[in-house]
């Protein structure tokens, strides 16, 4: 009987549980035993799991969050910690560990890898999409829809009360969802942490759209890019307009998966266990130029996903 | 001919489009000319109208936000602002006028009642549902629905990561959506601006709540009750349970109405026309022991609304 | 220690898990040992239950259906089967029965409360609203809701395509849904079984809208007003319009419940404790003039609870 | 000045709308005038359009349906009909026209490419995702979801009761909405028009599926695959189970369009006009490996786009 391992690890992402269910199901029609670890590397290190059969992963195919619990595990980050993980996967005679998370959770296992035979493949599940190696993310679509059902609703009271509204979303290093979701909103300025903007730039936007006769906009920044509440003040003194603040909170990672978030974690989930299957480990999958790929563990943490600017451009002419 | 006036005023409130829909063709099938008057008071003031037929109030039902827009109009409240909305209510020789919103508006309705002939009826739409002589406002049900939808998501974060997440809701002054919202979402702890309370108190809930194996919870927040920042930093201190802060922000204001904004809003409109065919003004509409009714806008503005705090017990005993 | 059993009966509505878990609670509270009986009176039929504790009714309160599951139990319908669910209760000496389902789980309850002399309260649950002795049962809010939402989507084509559409809603022989609905979508029609309907009015109806320039329009048809399917045939026939017709189905019964059906699940479950632990039995719980109440059993399986037509006509004048 | 024409035809699709203002805002930027020809190719053959500017397409990136209304035209089925529409081009002097729709729409622009100078670009629209040329379609990722929203919610029915339920998607003949609805949604069975099904077959898997314990299942049936109240009475009969059928209806085809297909509506736009302006003519954009590219209007009538059945494979394994 082969032993694979699951955990899900890092911030928490919709679609953690449909991705724990295919690769359970998977894992299992191929012969696998599935031990699923709890609360990310931490569950790896005290050695905490439990069985998981297809009856058990039932019914969470559209459930938010992770079944499997999750941590961001400081022990993790040094060498006993990992040392005590490895030793769990040999004492467990795990085969394959399939971890589920984002781009430290890569970093992690790539350190894992180091101390292990254990073959170790990564399905990418973050709202932020900053995995190198993968297009998209699990989740990402959804904390995208998320926070595109609430900035259409506050469009609502913009438009009403003739108010600029900053919409601050998830992102302190990376402007995936910013970007995303400020061109699905139509937003009038995005503000990145990739591109460096000038206030009196979204100053004269504003003022310009006055001029055009709409008197209502929404601007839609990352968190990584410096003190909004400082921006709303300095707008609203420059050119009059009523400006408001809302930060869209952690409610962008929770909630029922979308289709796209679980179409994905059934195909990654399909190419992890085939990955293991035939003894590819140090992998993690992804989706690249529309198909179902994978790059190396090293190659994902040390390269940099590269965010599209060109889409800052079209977003600049569309909100024209 | 008869002239109806009606504007909306204060922070906008989903249900306000469903109330100019059905007063505009209740009064219009009564034989009335119905003249909506924008941002609120202000185009009171400024005699800035358009008007209103059944056919330029299709297709609003379901929308948020207010077509009229809306403004918190500071002239209004001094009386030479009271005085030109007088005057532009007598130069268009309106008979009735209809406003739409909240405890503010009632209050300034109540000034412009001393100054005019016109008769004064007011329809309740506030999130808040602050309004006395209503059990319920127009965009109450709306926005607690708004709120726990978005709870319902962050539970999901809050139990993958064994979290305590204290969500401040909306309710400067008052608690009826934090309690609505805390009681409908099972929250472990709802502090209101009714109620005074001790950090202790809290602290042990959590304290509790960890013995019996609850690792998560939810402290849903009145806006009005303090900072909660340091609460959250308090709490973590004294528990050691990761706390999380999340201020659910403008969305709650927007989006498209519940049936039950709805149904309040044509209910609510259907009963102002009446009055305002009958000769009765000085009035607030309202819901109470299920019924339609109505106030007088004084008694509403002198009389603050009461919170029922044995919910606050019943809450405490669901949480169990 | 006082016993006390619950179960769920009749179709499943949502805010019935919310019902159980606020039972649970209480009752727990107050000293009772709940037992959970499994498929509605069949689980009290065949004596097939599990014990419910504050802990296991956790994380339920957003669910739509139920953890006890429901069936329609035929058996329950003679004289033997209710004389064995009677026996079912002495057997396990349960003091107070908490049962929550529509009308015919109240017809049920009320034979069966003459073979036993466990106290029966009902709670009433049934996205129908047909229950005498309280103006709404939980899941209606949230079945209205759903209905809505879905025919606001349906809008968008009828629209586009300048198109009627005929939305049959659940409801097979009584209107409370179809009304709701109708008023709150705004519907040209709305058919209820309570009113006879003549097809030459609706296709003069909507011949006038037509040349009033409206040139599409919702019909909302409840299930039981007769073949829609014929309908559609014959207004296209005579209008010379597109109709189409879409069957709104089981979505309805479904889904998280709104905030209103799970406050409504809290208030009702605090009743019937209420009731039970002061020993009144054979009693319905319910909403009456803004208030919680309850009636006879009997008095509730004897009366139809009436539909207020009156906001059938206030139908007809919002949708001119 | 160049002028551009722009229209949307066949079935409505959500996005839609966002595409027409992400044509008419990129088209203005390049410095055309853009003319909305309504009703699909209706408009075309009786030269009814209004002008487009970047003002007269603000407020629309979220609606569903189109604002340049559509219809299924048999006028431009025959020859004479196409004549016509070349005519309307020439007269208005339209260098380059985008039309918005799907497979007949392709076909359909084809004919009428033969009969005039005007470029012609096509930006694939439709629920079905049945164009030639592009992975995905707008408005496929709305249906799915709300699709996928629907049967979350008659799953829980399907529990509580133990029943199961034949889901019938929309898909007269091909099973792209089905295959992703029955992938995501978890389904015990997928039906599509691509592949014969075997009734005997189905009823095995719900047997097994009864014996490995699972009480309750889902069946997504495209609309194509045949009698599905007959499926239901068979597999009823010959399994013992309970089956009920829901019909999900035209709110597939609307609602807020998605993140997803708002994003591909702006890009397939920016892809459209710059082929225009680029002198590129006979063109149906699309995403091709993930990237935005085109086809010609040949080849996309001419060739059926192929449904991916491993994935059926995979759904098979997903649902043991």
């Amino acid at each position: 009987m082969k032993i694979m391992g699951i955990l899900t690890s890092g911030g928490d992402a919709p679609g953690m549980n449909a991705a724990i269910r295919a690769v359970v199901r998977i894992a299992y029609s191929k012969g696998y035993n599935v031990l699923g670890f709890e609360k990310g590397w931490e569950g790896l290190i005290t050695n905490t799991f439990r069985q998981l059969t297809p009856r058990s992963v039932g019914g969470i195919i559209n459930l938010g969050g992770t079944i499997l619990l999750t941590s961001r595990c400081s022990r993790f980050r040094e060498k006993d910690g990992i040392r005590e993980a490895a030793k769990t996967l040999a004492l467990n005679k795990v085969d394959g560990l399939v971890f589920i998370g984002g781009n430290g959770s890569v970093k992690g296992a790539f350190e894992l890898s180091k101390e292990t035979d254990t073959l170790i493949v990564g399905v990418p599940a973050t709202i932020d999409n900053d995995v190198y190696g993968t297009d998209e993310t699990i989740g990402f679509d959804t904390a995208v829809n998320t926070a595109v059902a609430e900035i259409d609703k506050i469009r609502d009271t913009a438009i009403s009360h003739e108010r600029v509204f900053i919409v601050e979303v998830m992102g302190r290093k990376r402007g995936f969802l910013a970007l995303t979701i400020g061109l699905t909103v139509g937003a009038e300025v995005i503000l990145v942490p990739e591109e460096k903007h000038e206030t009196h730039e979204i100053i004269e936007t504003i003022r310009e759209n006055g001029a055009k006769g709409k008197r209502s906009g929404i601007i839609v920044a990352a968190e990584g890019v410096g003190n909004t509440h400082k921006l709303a003040r300095k707008i609203e003194r420059k050119t009059g307009a009523e400006v408001r603040l809302s930060i869209l909170g952690y409610a962008q990672r929770g909630g029922n998966p979308t289709a796209r978030s679980r179409l994905l974690a059934s195909l990654f989930a399909d190419e992890a266990v085939r990955l293991l299957l035939e003894k590819h480990g140090n992998k993690v999958v992804g989706l690249g130029d529309g198909k179902i790929t994978s790059v190396d563990l090293k190659k994902s943490c040390e390269t940099e996903k590269p965010l599209d600017l060109s889409l800052l451009k079209l977003a600049r002419v569309l909100a024209t």
